[in-house]
């Protein structure tokens, strides 16, 4: 077999056998396929796309490229949810101790962030003292005592995606659905999850742009599921601005806090998405037979603080200082040197926010990372005062911004208001969430 | 400038400028863009295409990344001739003497053939002592002397294109028509020549499949002439079956010493397509006022002689021994251990040739080279007794075969009668030529 005619093949719209997909995928990982070969075959990947067969051979084979967590001694159903990133999506901090306050398993493993604002890994280690990276022994036993846990990816996990990214990243092919889906589902099934929850995010804060190409990122992630013999349900939800108020990575602790202590009310986007996926998390965990009864356990592990109560136990067993999560200490943890507050330039509505460059204006503030190397401030970011549809006045501020450096405050203030339309048309009310694929039920 | 932000402009078929051209090739060579970066550029542009106005900057940036050659102390227009490859193909060796030993002045570099039969230089080679690996200052003397001489490229020609086309080559990236042109453009401007005639072979023995590919790729290179200011004609013609009957370094020089003797007669396809292309040379050199005028004097130094003298004392000078290139004497190059007739298997009409695996046949003799370090069998090769449309009879042999191994032999003639289609049916005629391409008159 050569390289050389497997690009070829795919240049001429021809579909890789198994065999074939193999032989590129582990030749790129022992270097028998080099890197400028393999980035030509993703350029062609991009163009030309792959079958479902294909895909679904491509995350079998990254998958097994490394380890492979069996979790199968630990007790019931095993899920997972993975959001394709966002801005202000705290989801996950809500939602797994929630859905294991109501019986679920929820082993988590996550990526590290680069991108606009920390990953989930980074909101967590805003909580003083909580550890990430832990062994997968204490992971496990982790969550068998307390039905949650969640942690950074062992180093051996799919090194196929992490050397395929790598590539990609550097060569304008990171934009190719079959190759976002095999990247994202091969580190899912790697993690050992029997059920998995994907949030695909929509809109200029997000990787699909289109609702067109969310769904079909979200209906082949769910095929290839289907193909390996795992329950997956996919989420398309709109990400045309920030899922929360807060973005940063203490202040959306402490806005997932607000909502585990019932502060924040029923029909917020934050609060209705992290209902959704925790309903179908309970569904496909089979703790529930219908949405409506998944919804109602939720709401009472939030109402009686047991969700709260589970996010503490879960901070303390990864030794993190729980005491900080209550609305009480909370605000502790979001201390910076300011806070100004963001006034518009007009009047009229709030007509469309580019996420993205909101995303990039917390950034800026230090609450993400420009390169690997960057280190994080926790507390800073900004907190959004408007929604898209709001009425905007000059006397009330767009949002408020935590800064520990009146320098980055001045670069990230201009950042956010660029990011703003305000106009004297209203604009047409989006959906929260566009569709729901997959769904058995 | 980021390559990355290049490639993703290409994806989303955006067009780039000289600047980012001029970056992308220099960073090539010095190793500031690395191979996985061009590999992902070079596949973007096989779907994406490349402007005219890029593919000029590419031709000009590519030309400039070496050694460029200065004829311009010689008298007269220097015309180049090249063609796009082909099997059976040897018209370089009929039309430069030709021309020449008409007043015209051609200073011609020849790549290596790297395919199923050797190149011009491979060809030349099996006259025992001719030298093709000569330096600059000779080469131009013996252009000055005599009008003509043809030598191989210069190690620093184009150094650009040599890098680029290692990786097209292991990337399946040369199928792309911007990308050719620049690759054959780049190397004749930067030999020096002020004229150029272009001979782009279309059909099953050519790098362009169909009519309309070669069609694209000819007025391309003619538009690329025109912009830098260079005068260039192109031919688009026939490679359905292997121009000349011969297909073999030695035997190809017979067939070119038979040409100049006289041997072969009007209509006959590579008679006929030396005629053209020396027509458009004598043409460009400004030596005829009509293609008529320029026919008449093309046949009157083949008819004296003149063209054959012309290629004895370019041989001579470039130290062979010319004393071969006679009717007489020229046999002598081709005596191989066994000398094989193939007939067919069935009666009928030659309905179709797979040229490309006609020229393997050859290869497979050691004709040609599999690999760069393979060394060729210069008396080995074939001579086909039949053309497309011929009667079949089963006591008339299809080729002859020369090997020197009745090993090779054996895989040679299945290989061969592999690539004839024998059909009740005769099949329709087609042109020789179908178009000429630039031509002002």
């Amino acid at each position: 077999m050569r390289t050389v005619d497997l690009i070829e093949k795919k240049v001429e719209r021809g579909e890789l056998t198994s065999e074939e997909i193999a032989f590129l995928i582990r030749g790129f990982l022992d270097g028998t396929v080099p890197d400028y070969q393999m980035a030509a075959m993703q350029m062609a990947i991009v163009f030309n796309g792959m079958t479902d067969r294909e895909a679904t051979d491509l995350t079998m084979e990254m998958m097994h490229s490394g380890e492979v967590v069996d979790l199968s001694d630990l007790k019931g159903v095993k899920v997972d949810k993975h959001s394709t990133g966002g801005v202000g999506d705290t989801t996950t901090l809500v939602i797994a101790p929630l859905v294991a306050a109501c019986g679920g398993t929820v082993a988590k493993m996550s990526g590290r962030g680069l991108g606009h604002t920390g990953g989930t890994l980074d909101k967590l280690e805003s909580i003083p003292g909580t550890q990430v990276e832990i062994p997968l022994d204490r992971f496990r036993r982790i969550v068998d005592n307390i039905g949650v846990a969640v942690i950074g990816q062992s180093g051996n996990l799919d090194p196929a995606d992490k050397k395929m990214y790598a590539l990609r990243d550097v060569t304008a092919t990171v934009r190719s659905i079959p190759l976002i889906a095999a990247s994202i589902m091969s580190k899912k099934l790697a993690a050992g999850a029997d059920a998995i929850v994907l949030d695909v995010k929509v809109g200029s804060g997000a990787f699909m742009r289109t609702r067109e190409e969310g769904a079909k990122l979200a209906t082949l992630m769910v095929e290839i599921g289907r193909r390996v013999g795992r329950k997956v349900v996919a989420v398309l939800s709109d990400m045309n601005q920030p899922l929360g108020l807060a973005v940063g990575n203490a202040l959306e602790v402490r806005e997932a806090v607000e909502l585990l202590s019932g502060r924040i009310p029923e029909g917020d986007p934050l609060y209705e998405i992290c209902m959704l996926l925790g309903t179908k998390m309970l569904r496909l965990s089979e703790l529930a037979e219908s949405d409506a009864e998944a919804r109602a356990k939720l709401q009472a592990a939030l109402q009686s603080g047991a969700g709260l109560k589970k996010l503490q136990q879960m901070i303390t067993a990864q030794g993190g200082d729980a005491s900080y999560l209550c609305m009480e200490r909370i605000d502790a943890l979001c201390k910076t040197k300011e806070v100004v507050p963001v006034y518009p330039t007009k009047e009229g509505y709030l007509y469309a926010i580019d996420t993205e460059r909101v995303g990039t204006a917390a950034q800026l503030l230090g609450a993400g990372r420009a390169t690997k190397a960057d280190a994080i401030d926790p507390s800073v970011g900004l907190v959004m005062k408007k929604r898209v549809g709001d009425r905007i006045r000059k006397d009330e501020p767009l949002c408020v911004i935590y800064s520990n450096d009146p320098k980055k405050t001045a670069v990230s203030i201009e950042t956010f208001l660029g990011a703003m339309t305000i106009s004297d048309e209203q604009p047409e009310k989006r959906p929260m969430v566009y569709d729901v694929i997959g769904d058995a039920n």
